[in-house]
């Protein structure tokens, strides 16, 4: 079969290297087009990103040219699909415009999440949402598929398993790594041996983007959960995942060995169809008194092309109808680059984006 | 008046070295006796420490030898009381050995700390337990008072205003510096650019130590308090400053300005007493998006000699019977040498250890 | 005496915030008039830097507008000098301006450290060369004094004592604290658990503004010092505080006591007028193993007002015309705001700037 | 061919579990045999070692228990050699204990560095020196290779290409990451935030170990190098690769093409020989100007196996008869772990181990 030709926007950030790297290789898709604002467009993407090497990755870097982000060079360069590392304000106005030239957009920005007929994804907790995109493209096909804040985007996948044991409300605390603001976002005058107990918008995020993904399909929208979340964000001296402190409860006190259970035997859609990024257990399960580590854990996940995808739990303490753990989820992997790119693969495996050959 | 003679036990570490620095020009107290175990003994302090200027300050490092932990060298220095940050298994016989030789021992460690007979004592929180301590020295006047963990400390400040608004269950989740684990308690390889989600036993101790502060006087003893606690504590690359998020649970939704009444204008025993180690106001309420943070606000605390003994308090933010806030305190200052301190004013100013006039 | 009116130029970054901490209460300043510029301007101070405390001082925050960066503003404000922590290419249009309207400008910034009439003062090591200050003003009072580069300030202090030893080259490696490249000068995703081995532009700064320096006045000029100096800089996960490994050449192989003497006994003009920001001893030579430290001796000196302008020197290692040793001085006080004021202060002791009288 | 079966002395700490890990899947050899002393010895390698992935592979973690470190249970186990990630002071007796049983030891520890029938070897550099490990096993097949201290290891590859040129004198100063240091030798509380410019011992190391490995065989010894090195040693908050800011003097200038030349085209028996941990390039000169840093290139080498072998080399300045550049290198790969296994390769193709089989 023939890959679909994929551009990557906003290639020269954190979350645009990941997606650039990730497609290297990757069996579905293939890189068409890179687009970058400012000063690097129309140079090589090598001489754009200054450090092939800081996304910590051996990916070859794709001797390919930056072009500036409009909607006619990515047409132009016979892309089928874009993902979108945009800030939100550019987001905002070049994402439609993709959709409109019949493009599939998969979006890490903010810019479109809760637009009433734009589905906010994660694949393992919500995939029936992806219905939410056929009625958007007026027939030319195009859409837009949101993926979540890097926060929320590992807490659902360690609620959605909690739900069905009658979960009521969750207290979040987090401890967010640097690379979350971007590689610039955090000085390091302000968070070198301190904790910064704020993220603008942060909180506000968690509780209304959380509430979308577990909500209902209702009529063409969605209906948010009921779910109550009290999130309290940080900002750490770490450079990649994001740890957070839960707890959780329940409407009933569960059972010990079911709660672990439905934590350690979560599958969803995306194992059983096998996509290339989903992690063989989305959820990994620590016995160790300490685990998870952002250092040690960040990238969990199983086979090769999924490493950072899975969500790590650990320390879960039980007791009557509450029960606390930590979760730790890679940032710019689950939570932006790899999050989107899995939206990707379902969209395809769904025949959303033909994949052309034969 | 003349100055009541001090040990200071176990004197090398990270918080013997802030009780020295302490003491040195306290109105009520004067340096008697240092003890610490190992190579230490027989040397002169300022050998015994290597660096002197590790413990932040610039207070003068006395020219004074060190004694082998013996309660006969306590003793033969005419030391009437002593300051205690022993480890916990040398405090466990050591400490009663001073108590029967007639001296107040005022204890930072966790040995004695659920003694029925010894008080776990905050002033600002649970003063009145103070009265527990006349009972220990059959006639002798010796006693021991202890202060509680380093993140209880700061935790019953803030919680002891709530109370009486129906305050019913406490989340907490901590950010806690290395200093908590002693000098050389915490090895760079696992801390360096991570968070480690679990410190041993600390857990345990948060939830029973706040029960028998906020706890009433039963008889001899104490009832402790019913109020629900869920800690999670962790370990972050912080130098000093236990930061807190709490998750605060009412039985009915306070009123918002009296709940920020209740915090910014609580003032306790030691602030009545002026006492010289008790901060002007033991809550100090932020009103900036980013505060507490350790690096800028762990050594809050008015005046001088009170540095890092206030609490500070951001973010609050309150939403139906629930109110979440972020809290931070100096580990070892109102955490263990401060706290201690603090105690021990409290128990001269209520007669408990005579200032021998002129 | 009356106090002379000082404006800061540049007051919300941290080289500005100094300046402001510095001149509370400073026996011959008064702070007078406060600049900034872009979104700063128009608020009070306490409102434009956002976070008094970052300063790391506990100094009163001046209840005080800020002004646009505007010479007319400053003549307005009554000010007879002005320190400035503009960045380059603000102070190279309006330091001038200022010296033209009779203003004493005494900078930190690098736009006028070559011209040929301006001093590159450090009061320790080349007083003499403030007499060129006298020539620029063209009768109406107004001048320019520059202080050099955050690691040339600190350097020179030790290189001065050891000329007269026969110094012939010298080898520096600098560890640069962040606080150098200013508030958001460096991301903490860069440096977070690494070392970065360039500061732009830094070497050549070294190399030529020691030679200045160290050079003698011939004419109205300065012929710079043959001194050979090869440095190196890195930038470190340290806050505060210039690191640098130095590897001295000497034309004869030096007596180790006497260099130890010549360092230890080190005075200049500055120690002996007592200015106020100098320090009693401007070099402090440590005999244990493992000093100099940033965190434990950036802020040597003393009396309190001179903290953070002795430079620490330690591991002298002596063989044969070889000698190697560690120095640290602080970026922003020796190396920047402190050096500025002990250059004024310098100036109003030799009569530059009057002190109005009663 | 069969494999070689291999003991690993000392298999618990940061270079013992490389050892492991850098054998798993060895084209040459096979573990036989693992040691430990203390609580790990009778128990699990997973248990031991507490957390499999702080090694940062994902290795499989061998299903085998862990030995006394006793000659005897290393013979036993059918080692033909052993790697030896000892202590000094356990090393001290053992290493010749095996050699007597006719094993070979490639042994990162130092206690025979200087034994005069050692030979202290890095391949790339003096694989001659190889010679002297058959005059010491009186027949019995067993000796001893020991490589160098972790800073030496890297520094000795970028110094000898330059030897040709008329490399005299060298000044270096080291910025050592903590895993140097073992997995507990460096104290949060003493680096976070901080440089330690002292490491114990290590300066004398560094001299006379390079002196060793870059003089020449005589007799049977080796007759040190004259070579100048002026070392200057500090620590620094980064978990792994040793940065060292070199400052090289030649007799006479040295062209800087040639130089460049002979850093880029330096190849060795190593190569030649297509060694598996071998890397393909042993030194990486970089162009960019901020480069090499630990984090971004510590893991330089190719192919696969070879990853932290890679010596890299940048910033270089070039300046009549001396030239100052940046080096780094893996301090657990090629500084140890790495370095000894790449003995053991060459000493199996120098037919000093048999390889069992056909």
């Amino acid at each position: 079969m023939k890959k679909i030709k994929a551009a990557v926007l906003g290639c020269t950030g954190l979350v645009g290297r990941q997606f650039v790297r990730l497609l290297d290789g990757h069996p579905y898709f293939e890189l068409a087009c890179l687009t970058a604002s400012g000063r690097s467009a129309g140079k090589a993407f090598a001489a754009a990103i200054e450090d092939a090497s800081a996304i910590g990755g051996r990916a070859a870097v794709p001797a390919r040219a930056v072009s500036a982000p409009r909607a006619a060079a990515v047409a132009a360069s016979g892309a089928a699909m874009a993902f979108s590392a945009l800030p939100a304000a550019l987001a905002a106005g070049l994402e439609p415009e993709l959709r409109e030239a019949g493009i599939a957009v998969f979006s890490n920005a903010s810019a479109h999440r809760f637009d009433p007929r734009v589905p906010l994804l994660v694949p393992e907790v919500n995939a029936g949402h992806l219905d939410m995109a056929a009625g958007q493209g007026r027939g030319r096909g195009g859409f837009i598929v949101t993926n979540p804040n890097c926060v929320v985007a590992g807490l659902v996948v360690a609620l959605k398993p909690l739900l069905a044991l009658g979960l009521r409300a969750v207290t979040v605390t987090t401890f967010q790594a640097v690379s979350g603001a971007g590689r610039r976002g955090v000085a390091a005058w302000d968070i070198l041996g301190n904790v910064v107990p704020h993220i603008a918008g942060e909180e506000e995020k968690i509780a209304r983007e959380t509430a979308k993904i577990l909500g209902d399909l209702d009529g063409g929208g969605v209906r948010p959960s009921s779910l109550e979340i009290y999130p309290s964000c940080t900002r750490v001296p770490v450079r990649d995942g994001h740890l957070q402190s839960i707890g959780a409860e329940f409407d009933r006190a569960p059972d010990a060995r079911k709660l672990v259970a439905a934590l350690e035997g979560f599958r969803s859609l995306p194992q059983r169809l096998r996509l290339p990024t989903a992690p063989r257990r989305p959820l990994v399960v620590r016995a160790e008194s300490d685990r998870p580590q952002p250092l040690l854990d960040a990238l969990a996940g199983e086979p090769e092309r999924a490493r950072g995808m899975a969500v790590s739990v650990g320390r879960l303490r039980l007791r009557g109808r509450r029960c606390d753990f930590f979760l730790l989820a890679h940032n710019t992997l689950r939570g932006a680059a790899g999050g989107s790119l899995l939206n990707a693969e379902l969209a395809v495996r769904r025949g959303l984006i033909p994949r052309s050959g034969a």
